[in-house]
C-alpha cells in the first residue's frame, strides 16, 4: 500500500544493458562508440570556470542549439536540446499525448517506449515490422485509425540495423495525422553514399521530430545530452512548456557543443565503425549466424542451427565479452552485437569459436 | 492548430529568473551562493577520464547516492539523485498525483508548482500561509479534504525565508494522507543553532519526501544536481521506474560526489552568507524597508512607503544590479534579494540609497 498512483505500482521499469566498472571487460552490448571522444570535447570541459557552474547555466542551452542549428541547416527555433535522447521521448510523450491515449510502435523496437507509455498512463498500439524489419505498408493509416497522435520509429531500426529510407518516412508523415518521432541515435552510422538525411523532412512536414544523440555517434554516453529537431510549432511547446526550466547543465552544454564543432573527429570514428561492421559481419556469417545488413554500429546476428543465444551471451559474459540478448519475439534466437574496435572484435570471435566448437 | 495536448496548448510556461552573459552584472535574482563551488569539485571534474564519457554512467548514480546516504545516515535506498532539483519536483508529481487530482501548495510558493502541475494535466489546490508566512494550523485536514496525495512545503519557505519547525513538519507528516515534499532547496543556510535536521522523519514517517539540491549550497546551480530523501517504499518507485534511466551524467555523479565529500568548504560559505544575511537585512531595515527574519541567504524586503518595488527593481537593473520581483499577491510590494558578498550587498545599498533619495 504504497503513496504512488495505481498505473506505477503495476508497472515494471526498464532494465538498461550491464555497465560494469571493471575497465577489463569488453562491452559490446549497449552501442557505446568504440573509439573516445574528442579531444576538444575534453578541452572544452576543462575550460569550463568554477563562475559558470555557481551560476546557472542558460535554461535552453542556447549555445549549443546555435551550433546544432547551423550544422542541420535549420534554425535554433527547430532544436530542443535534452538530457539524452531518452529526455526527448519522455517529453514528447508527454507533450503530444493525452493519458490514456495509445502509442504507436512497430515492433521490435526499443524496449523503453513501452516503459514510457506505462509512466504515463498509456497503452501502445503495435504493428509488427515485415520479415526484413522494414516498416509495413499501410502503417500510417493503422496508427490513424487506432487512435495514435504519436508514432515511435526508430531508423535505423534497433535491434537489426535495418534503415527505412527518407521518401519511405515522407510518406508516412504525409500520411499520418499525429506526430512521427524518427528515433535517429544511430544515424551516424549510416552509410554516407546512401546520402540519407531526414532533417529536409522538418522543413517539409509540421508532424515530424527527428531525435538525435550523442551518446553513440560522439562516443559521449556518459554525458547525456540528445536534442530533437522539428518544425518551430513542434518544438515551441516542448522548448518553453513541458521541458524541466534548466535540463542540461553547463559542463554538458560546453561539450556537446564542442562535440558539434569538431564534428570531424567523430566523422572519422564512423567511417572505422563501418568497416569493421562490414568486417564482422562477414566473419559471423561464415560462423554460420544469420546477420542483418546494418547500417548501424551493431549487429543483428541470429545464432547458428543448435546453438542457444541466450546461453551464447552467458558463455561470453565469462569470458568477459558483454553482447545483448532480447528475450523477445522474433529476436529471442540472436545477440545484438556492437561494432568494437578491430581488437575487440576478434577476440569476441574467437570466443564465439570456441564456444561454437562445443556446441 | 498544433499536434500538443490541449491542456498544453492552453498553458503559460516557466518564466526563468534572468541568467545575463555579462560578468559585470551583480545577480542577486536568483539565489546563487556567492562562493564558487569547492576545488575539490573542479579536480573531480577534470580528473574524469575520456572513457567515462564514452561509456554509460551508472543509471542510478550509485557512487553518489552512497556519499549522500553517509551523510545524512539512511541508506542508498533512501536516495534518489535527479537532474537539478526541479527534476525531483517534476518526478514526484508523474509518481504520485493522478492526472486530474489536484495538488497542494500553501502559497505564496515557488512559481514552477503551477506550472508543473498543468503540464501534468492537474490544478493546484492552495492554502494561505498566514501573515508572517507560517503554515496555517489544520492545512493538513484541509489537503486531505481537498483529496490532494501531494502537498508542497517549501522549507525554510521561498520568498520570505520562513522556517517551519522539524516538529511542526511532522504533524503535518502525520495528518496528511498524502506525501509531504518537503522542498529543502535552501536548507543548508539554516542558523546551526536552531538544529533544524528534517532527515529524521525520514525515519520516522513513510510519506516525508525532502528535496536536496547543489545549487545553491554548494554554489553548483550551473551542475543541475539534486537529490531526494525518503522512505525506501517512497523512492523505490521513482528510482527504478518513472526516472529517465540515465537522468545523471557522469561529470555531475563526479562533482556532485565531490561536494559533498568536501562539505567542510562549503560549510564555510553558509556562514559567512549567513553573517552579511544579518547585515543586509538590517541595513535595507535602516533605509525604510520591512524585511522578514530569514533561515535562507535571500530576503523578502518590502519597500518604503512611497517605493514601487517594480519601478525599483528595474532601476537597479539599469546599474546592473539584479534582483527579483514578483507580480503576485502580498508580495508585489516587494524585492527577494539574493544575499551577496560584502562587496555585492555595499553596491546595492549604495543604490538603493540612490533611488530611494530620489522617491
Amino acid at each position: 500500500m504504497g503513496y504512488e498512483r495505481k498505473g506505477i505500482a503495476a508497472m515494471h521499469g526498464y532494465v538498461p544493458g550491464k555497465q560494469p566498472v571493471s575497465p577489463d571487460v569488453i562491452k559490446l552490448n549497449t552501442n557505446e562508440n568504440p573509439y573516445p571522444p574528442s579531444p576538444a570535447v575534453m578541452q572544452a570541459i576543462h575550460a569550463v570556470p568554477p563562475e559558470a557552474l555557481r551560476k546557472y547555466p542558460s535554461p535552453a542551452a542556447d549555445g549549443f542549439r546555435s551550433t546544432a542549428a547551423k550544422l542541420h541547416g535549420v534554425t535554433m527555433e527547430n532544436v530542443v536540446a535534452t538530457n539524452g535522447g531518452d529526455e526527448l521521448l519522455r517529453m514528447a510523450i508527454a507533450t503530444f499525448v493525452e493519458p490514456g491515449q495509445p502509442i504507436g510502435t512497430i515492433e521490435p523496437s526499443y524496449s523503453l517506449y513501452p516503459v514510457l507509455a506505462e509512466a504515463h498512463g498509456s497503452r501502445v498500439f503495435h504493428l509488427d515490422l515485415e520479415e526484413d524489419f522494414s516498416v509495413p505498408e499501410g502503417a500510417a493509416a493503422k496508427m490513424n485509425e487506432a487512435g495514435v497522435n504519436l508514432l515511435f520509429i526508430v531508423c535505423p531500426h534497433a535491434p537489426s540495423g535495418q534503415l527505412t529510407s527518407v521518401p519511405q518516412l515522407a510518406a508516412i508523415a504525409r500520411d499520418f495525422k499525429g506526430v512521427v518521432l524518427v528515433d535517429e541515435a544511430y544515424v551516424d552510422f549510416v552509410d554516407p553514399a546512401l546520402a540519407h538525411d531526414a532533417v529536409e523532412l522538418v522543413r517539409e512536414h509540421d508532424n515530424v521530430l527527428l531525435l538525435r544523440t550523442l551518446s553513440k555517434g560522439y562516443s559521449l554516453a556518459g554525458l547525456r545530452f540528445g536534442y530533437g529537431l522539428g518544425a518551430a510549432s513542434l518544438i515551441e511547446p516542448m522548448l518553453w512548456k513541458t521541458r524541466d526550466s534548466y535540463n542540461v547543465d553547463a559542463l554538458a552544454q560546453a561539450a556537446a557543443t564542442a562535440a558539434l564543432e569538431d564534428r570531424a573527429y567523430s566523422v572519422d570514428t564512423w567511417k572505422r565503425v563501418r568497416a569493421e561492421r562490414v568486417r564482422l559481419r562477414e566473419a559471423l556469417m561464415e560462423l554460420g549466424f544469420r546477420v542483418h545488413p546494418s547500417q548501424s554500429n551493431f549487429l543483428l546476428a541470429h545464432v547458428p542451427a543448435g546453438a542457444r543465444a541466450r546461453a551464447m551471451r552467458d558463455g561470453l559474459e565469462t569470458q568477459g565479452l558483454l553482447v545483448r540478448y532480447f528475450d523477445a519475439p522474433r529476436i529471442d534466437d540472436a545477440l545484438r552485437i556492437t561494432v568494437g574496435t578491430p581488437e575487440q572484435n576478434d577476440k569476441l570471435l574467437a570466443a564465439l569459436r570456441v564456444i561454437l566448437a562445443a556446441v
